[in-house]
């Protein structure tokens, strides 16, 4: 692994997590059903050390749990925490944007459903405090209470090139 | 770059473009208003020939534009296209998990609000066809048009496991 993004953003202690080219390909399979190391590899085609890296590193993320499912203990199970789980969002968003702009319509390879009615669930939404819709042109960043002095420098000025 | 995903899934297709330690932060700095090589250097920390790659590779995937801002074209700007604005929602979805999951609410950096009431969004929202919001547990996935016929395979026994 590279050195970790040690910068206080949320997007970069993601990469910390997900920032290459295999995990969150394991994470889809996950969502899948896959539990097994070997599954894992056929589905992905990642090489097996990178594999043993990668979900060592998910469980410590605490975003798979490793579950001994032989008595030997020779076998375990890789699934998803609720914690792992709660990633179906992002998964979600990145579909979306993927089947949006690299597919043609009629030829895009996934769609969400809902299990209710079986039909490709809309775009998801961003809402205000209220509950009420709101574009994403209306949505901008600022500080949190856990930015750095240098963070809230940074966002002051990106707001005012936003809110042009 | 190592070689690219090849199988037909909107995230390994995805993964090809963002999919490693850097590119997701260079997105979030063009979103804050970054245009310059030299900002995006010293805002990331990104190395300068690791910087150069992914900018050109993000302008060819048609993310960024690159457009000379000097007479002699010896400065170049790099802006979101409206293909990589899109990819707003996406770093919201990461942004609300990393918060949740990656830091106390009482030390989050970084916080999306609406222009109109400066006010913290709510959790992007699924709705499904007619509107009508349903929880992420109700959502799975399966096969699209473009699915091939093993992914076909794999989403149907995906989704017993789902459905369970």
């Amino acid at each position: 692994m590279a050195s970790p993004h040690t910068e206080p953003c949320p997007i970069a202690q993601l990469l910390n997590l997900i920032g290459d080219k295999w995990t969150l390909l394991l994470i889809r399979e996950a969502m899948y059903g896959t539990t097994r190391f070997k599954d894992y590899q056929a589905n992905t085609g990642i090489a097996r050390n990178l594999l043993a890296e990668r979900l060592n590193r998910l469980v410590e993320a605490g975003i798979l749990r490793a579950t001994p499912i032989s008595s030997r203990g020779a076998s375990i199970a890789y699934e998803l925490t609720e914690k792992g789980a709660s990633m179906k969002l992002v998964l979600i968003a990145m579909v979306q944007w993927s089947n949006q702009h690299l597919f043609d319509k009629d030829a895009q390879p996934l769609e969400f459903i809902d299990k209710k009615h079986r039909k490709p669930i809309g775009e998801l939404r961003i809402t205000n405090h209220l509950g009420k819709r709101v574009d994403a042109n209306e949505v901008i960043v600022r500080a949190g209470p856990g930015a750095s002095k240098a963070m809230v420098r940074r966002l002051q000025a990106a707001s005012q090139v936003n809110a042009r």
